[in-house]
């Protein structure tokens, strides 16, 4: 079972690693990094610049996963037109089981045409980009739409991919992949919702986000 | 503010990543990749051998990080040995304001002589082994005795980071962070803790890491 996890300059290094973690456990699993562009030695770097992660395959040698998982980050903006990211998504999604993203990796879908009249969701603050390409936003932690699978910020695919584990290799699987990660959160403040965070928060995140996402809009 | 994340061969990847996350957004924030041994361009393999990342330092290039993070994985095995690693970890936790560790990582620091007679944490399958390094075993997700920091298995390090995040820059900017990374945690299962498991899986667990472990016990 191939699973590609497409990355790009600037995405968001947690995206891809909660469901990296949890998809590689699963029995079978043949998990492929893959860019378009892994300059020398296949070098990607995230958000940050700090983490850099060695792609092994370039978007040619991954052509039909099982499982496609789209990650988001600053650098999704640069993602958003048409062309051989676009091109591999749509030729990738044709023979895939899942085709799946984590936060604004949903809007790289989208953008390729993939969620058209589907049920999909993003992070808490792109979500509502979601409409321009047709997709229906939905603001839940997990939205699936058939095989599309869509999470929304950042540490929710860790939540994605323990229930697509649960789809594909059966709960007790998915739970044994949970117990192993030691997956029992207890985050130290109930502050990762814009629904229950201080509201003087969720306005100052809107705001610099909209300095962040002009680029995106372009 | 530097940050040190300590690789080596086989680490989790979300051992490592999860704190990162969270850490690098913190204002000031300096983060770096150390490993004892980066290998040819700095490449660093996680415990799939899938993840390959790049550690930009060699431990002597971050000789005084003002926090120290150790992430665990069937690699700490190999970290158990004084040694270099044990040698940097002792000289950096002299002038560190934080020394933190996930996962099996706190074995890595108890091993090191940093622990002893502390308070700290572990993966639940691993949690037993602190006590044969003088130090004294809690159960609780993310454990504070002073400086030192230690979270449970693997995803914990979220957790950690952002009680630790709160300690350093306050209430605000970690909820912030929490907000932006979207920590909402909604578990598909509640299957995450020995605890709560079922009991046929925690005792299936068990049985594999006694294999798993040997080599590390040796």
């Amino acid at each position: 079972m191939q699973i590609a996890i497409l990355l790009f300059d600037r995405f968001t290094a947690l995206d891809a690693i909660g469901p990296y973690q949890v998809l590689s456990a699963l029995p079978g699993a043949d998990v492929v990094f893959a860019a378009e562009r892994p300059g020398p030695m296949g070098l990607v770097s995230d958000e940050e610049g700090r983490l850099i992660i060695s792609a092994e395959a370039a978007l040619a040698d991954v052509p039909h996963p099982d499982i496609v998982v789209v990650p988001g980050g600053p650098g999704q903006g640069d993602q958003m037109a048409d062309g051989p990211v676009h091109a591999w998504l749509r030729a990738a999604d044709q023979a895939s089981t899942w085709t799946t993203s984590v936060c604004t990796g949903s809007l790289i879908l989208a953008a390729a045409g993939l969620l058209t009249g589907r049920r999909a969701t993003s992070h808490w603050l792109a979500i509502d980009q979601l409409a321009k390409f047709g997709a229906t936003p939905v603001a839940e932690r997990v939205v699936f739409d058939g095989k599309y699978v869509t999470a929304a910020g950042v540490s929710s695919g860790i939540d994605m991919a323990l229930a697509l584990a649960g789809q594909i290799a059966g709960d007790q699987v998915a739970q044994a992949i949970q117990l192993g990660i030691e997956y029992d959160p207890q985050p130290p403040y109930d502050a990762g919702s814009p629904d229950r965070a201080p509201a003087d928060l969720v306005t100052a995140l809107r705001t610099r986000s909209r300095f962040i996402l002009t680029g995106h809009r372009g």
